[in-house]
């Protein structure tokens, strides 16, 4: 895409939150990026417009047919004031497998994180600078003809909206007690859970809201199929240590490809710790415990990075994992990727972008 | 409850279409039902509104985490110029359901009908007289709240929006080619197949949209766990005449249960005619086919009522149904089920609320 990023500038600037009040997602900055599609046009008027209550007629398709898919990436202000993203590539890769799935037109890549790019520019005093704290970047598109028959719609909105973000599950990265649902499923393979889309989190929620009166974090799902094997957790994807050896759940069609998961086995290979992606019953995790050999479990995502597992819950039976304790591989991936975000490390991947020097 | 509903005048009413345009969900009428939601208020400010145009923040939820429900009923003017719905109580039930999978507040489903009824009256100018055509009826529900954690909204906004639609296939009964469906799945046990959610619709696209590529109009989706055993088309249930016997898949947590195939099931058992509802896989269907005894397939929904099935393709292997015309049940049925809507016939099971005489 060749075309230029319109900017509209915005009459009155908000004020901004303080650094230990952002929790997650309540706080938008001043502008956002937004892109049109129509079926005859293609992907067009790209702009950067203040931050604004959008339009829609009710019968706009997302409504009704729910095509909705987005990403989830953040920008980081590095000690000596760098901005940088970490692998913003793998989202607009995935952003656009999302698109396939649901029958949405694919878009530009790399005009995408350009726009993100001078998006993230304007706002770069919106990047918190406290510890834990980021610039949490959705792109996201929905469905907007107004229509009622059962198709993909004809036209879209594209959006990128910027929220500063403390850290997901509160200041320290302590244990979360996970139940392990047995009754709802998240996804099947032959549907969209290996996607990005809207409806994947709606139904989600149920489960989600009993295993919370229960007094449980998060959710650790199992297949659809059999009810036997692990998938991911609410929006992380799942690491096991068994006996020195690290596993995680094989990419089946049904489960996030997670670019923190995708980090952190690049991580562990590099360090010569074993890793394996591949199936792995609930069974099988609470033999390891019963066993002695169940070391630590950790979830990765972008909007924690790592979150330690301190308990799991499964058919009544409750196992304690690591005395509900970080275990030192969690602490050592987690320290180590958030070092490479926040530039404190070294970074040889090349897993970083750098938006601009402020 | 107990709340009056306000009546916002509208300054200028629109064209009607022609009859004969009508098509599916392409018009809508002058004034819609509207009533927010808010955890600290409950619903609130019921409302009648001219059809307008909706404000919503870029971070409501339904763009991203999908939570919206909707339902589909119709409004028939009989030729005596009373307005009838039929069995409305049934679609209202359904739509607590969904939003209880979904973890949208519950409505008060007499309430809500009394508005639906409400909005007709005012609308009745709008309910289309030529043969097949009806007011179609939409009621949704989507999240409304500005937050990117994933959780149950605070804030919802519902409405009802009503479309004059002509027959969804077109102007004749004829048979449809249908595909099915072995790589994507459209729910699973555990899911949310068997509520009336957007992601459903979502995620059956792309499969839909292969299947016209070949030529086929519809898909018939099978089971998500061993691909074996029939669920529904599209937007409708499914029945197969084996025999003299008529057989459609049980309600199982994957299928919607059809108001129209509900009431198909009683007609059919008001007439003697023996129906079962069991687990059918595909291949006693196609068996049946090649012992001579499929006789006829039909599916059932609101939009088209009944819609005989000419031809099923599985697997690379084609068969015909009934010589691709349709066959004397489905005409019957579709007949019987027409005739109760439009007031031509009697109704024995008290199906139809009339909503006034004009
Ligand atoms: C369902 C689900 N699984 C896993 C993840 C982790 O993916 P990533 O590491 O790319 O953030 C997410 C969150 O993005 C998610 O929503
Ligand atoms: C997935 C699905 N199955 C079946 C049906 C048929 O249901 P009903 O007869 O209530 O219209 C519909 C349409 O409403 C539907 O969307």
């Amino acid at each position: 895409m060749k075309q230029e990023i319109a900017f509209i500038q915005s009459e009155e600037l908000k004020v901004k939150p303080k650094a230990d009040s952002l929790g997650f997602g309540k706080y938008y900055s001043d502008y956002m990026f937004v892109m049109d599609y129509h079926s005859e046009k293609g992907w067009y008027e790209p702009r950067i417009t203040p931050y604004e209550q959008l339009i829609l007629d009710p019968a706009a398709m997302v409504f009704h047919y729910g095509q909705a898919i987005f990403e989830g990436l953040k920008a980081y202000k590095t000690a000596d004031g760098t901005i940088q993203l970490f692998r913003p590539e793998k989202n607009m890769k995935r952003f656009n497998e999302s698109c396939d799935r649901l029958c949405i037109p694919q878009i530009d890549e790399n005009f995408l994180l350009k726009a993100i790019k001078e998006l993230i520019l304007i706002e770069k005093d919106w990047i918190p600078e406290g510890d834990g704290t980021s610039l949490y970047i959705r792109p996201f598109i929905f469905a907007t003809e107004p229509y009622l028959g059962v198709r993909p719609s004809h036209q879209y909105k594209l959006l990128v909206i910027l929220s500063p973000v403390g850290a997901y599950y509160g200041d320290q990265l302590s244990p979360v007690k996970i139940y392990v649902e047995e009754q709802y499923v998240r996804a099947v393979i032959g549907g969209v859970g290996h996607v990005k889309t809207a409806g994947n989190y709606a139904a989600s929620m149920k489960a989600q809201e009993v295993a919370e009166a229960k007094g449980f974090a998060q959710i650790l799902w199992l297949d659809a199929k059999e009810n036997k094997y692990v998938e991911e957790v609410g929006s992380m994807n799942i690491f096991f240590k068994i006996k020195g050896e690290v596993v995680t759940p094989k990419l089946n069609g049904s489960i996030l490809s997670g670019v923190t998961r995708d980090s952190v086995i690049q991580l562990l290979k590099h360090w010569n710790i074993p890793v394996r992606e591949e199936k792995i019953s609930i069974e099988e995790v609470f033999a390891a415990h019963e066993r002695g050999d169940l070391e630590e479990v950790f979830g990765s995502g972008t909007a924690a990075v790592i979150s330690p597992v301190g308990e799991l819950n499964w058919n009544d039976r409750s196992i304690e994992i690591n005395h509900q304790k970080i275990g030192q591989l969690s602490q050592r991936v987690y320290d180590e990727i958030t070092g490479i975000q926040l530039g404190k490390k070294e970074d040889p991947f090349n897993w970083i972008i750098k938006v601009a020097q402020v």
